[in-house]
């Protein structure tokens, strides 16, 4: 089995690829090839999926399984328009045509990750798996359109596509990076680790999270299942945990404490504020979950997790 | 005002510019120049707008209003997979470029026609206006993927954008096209006429129309509509009228009698069968019909309308 990796340098693609080569198979079948793709290091093929010859170069090898993780982030998809339609939705279209024109009856599995960006408010309480997607942001429009593409090209066989929508993924481990959401992380793991960190919105403000070992796991299983169970709806709302930031920060007192939990700084910022308003609070994920995909029950399971597998069981007190 | 319209030679287009021509003004201005563009005459400029720079050229003239029409029909997109993508969803993008391109405050009312295409089964009885969109042709595809991009370049201020989703237009006077929907028009023009008609599907198939007239007036409604009213969610489902095919025949009966009604051949096409499957049947316009968007009440007025306008009072009996 080959399997190509895009965005491997990424935070989920980097701990996709170690889950994979730990593993050494997947559905069964021996891993034989190993392709990572991502625009920075480390990566086997350091390339921008937008430039020309470059997608087609990569379906060029057959790849049995392809995980599509490449993508410019909410924030900067924002403040670059043409950055953020050039490699979300450009490149992914050329990634997709790619593969589409080898034919020769090559169809692999094509794993897309989507977003919960891919939802505008105003919406329900919970999001159902028929709500419709109302971007408010350049970076939950090129998902979506994304998602079409996806439907559009599985259901005329040229590849088997999956699409999944990560909620936001906390904790996001190492240093932040451009996304909006990033402070959702940021209050929890600076703390951990002795440093201050600040909040840009109201503790009101609930949000849908999922951890990095459950973004794997989602993208493992969607490698693997059966997409005749899945039918032309190809696009699906990931499981999550949908918790208030003041219930986050309470999970932190009860897992690190009180002096940890001290360490956050209230900093409203406009614009965050004006775009976080327009994210999803919670998503009824029924169709995913009846599908065998399976997230964190608790907010304090989050944060042991981030304990454990990034700080060695121990944090700055 | 300049208007554009882009498509112009097409059924409605040309209705569109009849009608603008004859009121001399739009939103109470007078209308001072109008550019038609199609790729097949009659049209002021013959262009492709998928040709690199037609659409920059176009916009340069900078219109107060922009129709855009044009598109490459459901039937055509399925079977030439390229060419729709080129002229739906590469010609669109073109054009809302070339439009935020020239930048300097220009603005422009845009005037996008989408399809109930973007709808795909199973959906409830009346497709409600949150209902997602999983179209199950590559022409909703293109279509959803033109809402999406109309709504994000107009929450970003680049034009003041607008999508109707057009019902199936009935009676489509003329020459047959490539649609797959060409029937639900075929079985009523083609008997008044005194020609023979092929009925491809059953007569149990319910589907959502509405006539030339009614679609003109939703593209002016559309140009003078104040936005503010209309929020970021900038794509409409157009009213119409729910009918069967059944319904449609006895209409016909009723308006001209047994002999034009009995020019009906039933010949199952499985082709058209499977795409009209995935269709439409009803849907819930109550968000348009607020916005003050009027179609017709029965398929009687729908007939007689065209024995008014386009056969003047007479049919063959």
């Amino acid at each position: 089995m080959r399997i190509l990796v895009l965005g491997a340098a990424g935070m989920i693609g980097r701990r996709l690829v170690d889950r994979l080569r730990a593993a050494g198979t997947l559905a069964g079948r021996k891993i034989e090839r190993f392709v990572q793709v991502d625009a920075v290091a480390p990566a086997d093929v350091i390339a921008d999926i937008a430039d020309p010859g470059v997608a087609a170069g990569l379906a060029s090898d057959r790849p049995d399984v392809i995980f599509h993780l490449a993508a410019v982030v909410s924030g900067e998809a924002e403040a670059d328009f043409d950055k953020g339609y050039r490699i979300n939705l450009d490149g992914t279209r050329q990634l997709f045509d790619a593969v589409r024109k080898i034919g020769d009856g090559y169809r692999p599995r094509l794993v897309f990750t989507s977003s919960i960006a891919v939802f505008g408010a105003p919406f329900p309480e919970a999001i159902g798996d028929e709500f419709f997607l109302t971007p408010l942001t350049s970076y939950g429009t090129q998902k979506a359109i994304g998602e079409l593409l996806l439907a559009d090209y599985s259901r005329r066989g040229f590849f088997d596509g999956i699409g999944i929508r990560l909620p936001t993924i906390c904790l996001r481990p190492g240093k932040p990076n451009k996304a909006a959401s990033g402070f959702f992380s940021g209050i929890i793991r600076e703390p951990l680790a002795g440093e201050e960190a600040v909040l840009p919105v109201a503790e009101d403000v609930r949000h849908w999270h999922a951890s990095p070992r459950s973004a794997v796991n989602f993208l493992i299983h969607a490698a693997t299942i059966d997409t005749a169970r899945v039918g032309h709806r190809r696009n699906l709302s990931m499981p999550g945990l949908s918790v208030t930031v003041a219930e986050q920060i309470a999970a932190l007192r009860r897992v690190a404490g009180d002096k940890v939990a001290d360490r956050i700084r209230r900093e409203p910022d406009p614009v965050i504020i004006k775009i976080v308003e327009g994210w999803a609070r919670k998503l009824d994920a029924s169709r995913a979950e009846s599908l065998g995909f399976k997230a964190e029950k608790s907010f304090d399971e989050i944060i042991r997790a981030h304990i454990e597998d990034e700080l060695g069981g121990k944090w700055a007190a």
